[in-house]
């Protein structure tokens, strides 16, 4: 058996999310379609993690194994031939028995694009969303400090509406960074892990510190009631996306 | 009677174009549409120049004129309402009576966006267009020089379909640049005006230098021989923005 990791990228607006879904076409799905008609068996693909409808990625990570070698570069190609222009594969190579999508995962990239002049370009529409009060930047660079480090993330995770949440909710976020950018700017995080909607609900709630709606002393107050209903809104999905999954060296 | 200068941004993917056609839907016939709602009567809107179909702006610029002043933020709210998000008014403003969009116009700014990475992302998929042979960046600019300047630009002009083509084939190319970014290049013209398909020719020619069809030594011939038909062919229209346009202090 081959175990073949893949790197890839997608623009999420027109998918129902990563994972395989009873409706709506999946990211997974496609793939995994055409990797069946490639390696003439059906083939299943292991993510990284699921991303929901309407995020993007620009370096999701997946496996799958094959009974047999392939020429990669000539399967990356053939795997794009069969793929709509949404969704591109990257790179492919060959790793280790051992190595897991998501399991051997050391930190994950997210970055959220955030568009803070009045009028939103046309060409960010589907990428970014538009913030229609003014962004101190210093103030999001401070409340962004109380999300940094190891914590009970439990006020900033959604259940699941499939599947179960995750049993342990402590995660590391070890860096987030903000970035100007034409037109707005955009918040990076890099963690161990994340949970359901976590970035986004971090988001909105950082957006919540920017109009006033919440000190930024009453983070900490957030953090130890445990109750997702009391933090922001989840930012919209169309902001999102995953930048990069790292792992040790195969 | 007033004078409004529009700035507007579009993706032009969806549309015929700029100017009004039979048949197509143009970005000049749905801005006219939603002004003549808000000023209550059929108004024209006079571009700086066409932009042909699939072709981006982020900065296009056009006039129209009105019986009365109304508050400039409302109006472009309002017109932003009335428009599909493909199309933004970024900006208004009264200008003098004098002022024209295109007669007024001192020079215009254009980018051509190649991507040289071996997989397209999907998100320049609709506003850059790929390259399948290396591109060496100092053999572009070399070849780029041969353009700089005044010069008849027959060889490098297509006649219109419709209208009638410039009379008068003579124009400057102040300067050509090309920056490098993530996944390619773009390469960014200002020049006082450009002839019917004219960047996107030049594009079309310097990828025949950079693919080894084409000599530099050679572009000087191509000038003289005013001759449409022995230049390269024009490269797609979805890699083109119409970045500005540059008019005097009115």
């Amino acid at each position: 058996m081959y175990k073949y990791k893949l790197t890839l990228a997608y623009d999420g607006t027109n998918f129902c999310g990563w994972q395989v879904q009873p409706s709506g076409v999946s990211i997974q799905y496609l793939i995994q379609e055409a990797l069946g008609i490639l390696f003439k068996k059906p083939t299943s693909l292991t993510g990284s993690g699921r991303t929901d409808a309407g995020v993007h990625a620009l370096g999701q990570v997946a496996h799958c194994t094959a009974d047999h070698t392939v020429d990669l570069v000539k399967l990356r190609f053939s795997l794009n031939g069969l793929l709509p222009k949404e969704i591109r594969v990257l790179h492919i190579e060959l790793v280790p028995d051992t190595f897991h999508a998501r399991y051997s995962a050391l930190s994950k990239i997210y970055r959220y694009h955030l568009h803070t002049d009045q009028v939103m370009l046309p060409f960010k529409r589907l990428y970014s969303v538009q913030v229609h009060h003014p962004l101190d930047i210093n103030q999001l660079k401070e409340a962004s400090l109380a999300f940094i480090g190891t914590h009970d993330f439990t006020t900033f995770a959604n259940e699941p509406s499939k599947g179960s949440a995750a049993k342990n909710p402590v995660r590391t976020i070890m860096r987030i960074d903000i970035t100007q950018e034409l037109g707005g700017l955009y918040v990076e995080f890099e963690g161990t892990g994340f949970l359901y909607k976590m970035v986004r609900n971090i988001i909105g709630t950082l957006l919540d510190v920017c109009s006033g709606k919440l000190a930024i002393e009453d983070i900490p107050k957030l953090f130890e009631a445990k109750d997702r209903r009391i933090a922001g809104q989840a930012a919209p999905a169309r902001g999102l996306f995953l930048v990069k999954v790292n792992y040790p060296d195969f």
